[in-house]
């Protein structure tokens, strides 16, 4: 699990996407992903909470590290489509964006996301990944 | 419609992280807005694309400021929830974020967006905005 | 809950595609139910498979319910928009179409739906409902 | 074109469950299908609407059969996701449903689907289909 660990974390670190919203690993274990997303100004919408926008790029890659994660072998993972509901303004000091694996075969594997603001559930997401031998 | 313009052009300044991703607004129409957003490699994924998370804020934003383009009055937007299908790589120096109000009434309007990165259509999406009076 | 159980099963009976479709109750509690979708022949796609868009329905109709039963007071549900993955093909004799609330509040509820064929899952659903008081 | 129409046609015969609902043709193009669902009584749901479970499965087999007419060769095509939004009840004595190719390539081929109830749009989604060659 360790080597898995490092694995993704040398990932999220090649994203530089991930190094601009402060983004660092918290879990990963076969077709499980945490981020962590530590609220950030720069991050905000008018209303001073973070931007659905960044805990949904948090999420759709927590996902997509998720999908690498249950993977055989060497993949690329790319992102097909998602779907995300916004269920709570994203209040609080980090933001903990989970991806699992419902489905993993052949060329597509999807993925549900949960994130939780300091612990309250305040987006639900499901994506779909095109997952390619490199 | 220049009012309108400038408008649209205050709230996308009030929005930190739309400045942390360098978006200008390119047009504003009641109902129709368009955002801009320049490559930066600040925020792109492994390949050196524009990360689909970057992209997927931007259209909902540009959603975002339709819907609120096209109501009556004074209103707040939110999103309810957004669903995106990424049909290629962000490649490119600019893509083109278009938000379209689909159906707007009552308390929901729906917005259909696509993102055009060069003149290619890269992402399609599909939002569900809350309108409230404030 | 005997009597969640009825008005649910009456509801359901209410609704004439149900009665096409030959679904029945299979379990009602707050926020959590469960309809059942038998093999029909007249319901198959080219393949001799449920068509997914029965599936779909079922599943839709299940969270409707689950919202339904989770308000407080006599309260009509409308679906939004609802967004599925079909991870199966339906095969089996029966389809088990669970619908869960993951937020109830307000005006708005959010679902998420599991349908199992046979005891598989075949199919996984968020849905966003509109919740009226009478 | 004719030869298409045909095509389609036939392909719509052979799912039960467009039969069921009483689903037919109305025009055939490369990446272009229109179906007509007519109002029926056995589809309603409880305040007399067609079901939106009904608009959906036929919307999903609109945008499947476009997929299948740009396809190049003899093809299979499987939903592998939709979102739909439901933007005004289904009324009226008909309702088309119309499927269009937004980007056709590879194994994935992406719809947008639009629901007209006597003119009136109804309903609006998004599809992602898997296209395997026989």
């Amino acid at each position: 699990m360790e080597d898995l660990t490092e694995r993704v974390r040398m990932a999220v670190a090649q994203q530089p996407f991930m190094t601009t919203l402060g983004v660092t690993l918290a879990r990963a274990a076969p077709g499980e992903v945490d981020l962590e997303l530590p609220f950030d100004e720069r991050l905000t919408q008018q209303h001073g909470f973070l931007h659905a926008g960044a805990v949904a790029a948090v999420l759709d890659s927590a996902c997509g590290y998720a999908a690498w994660s249950a993977a055989d072998g060497e993949v690329d993972v790319l992102t097909v489509e998602y779907k995300i509901n916004l269920l709570e303004p994203a209040v609080g000091e980090r933001v903990l964006c989970q991806g699992r694996v419902v489905r993993s075969g052949g060329r597509l594997t999807v993925c549900r996301g949960e994130a939780y603001a300091d612990g309250k559930l305040v987006a639900a997401s499901t994506t779909t990944m095109a997952v390619r031998a490199r």
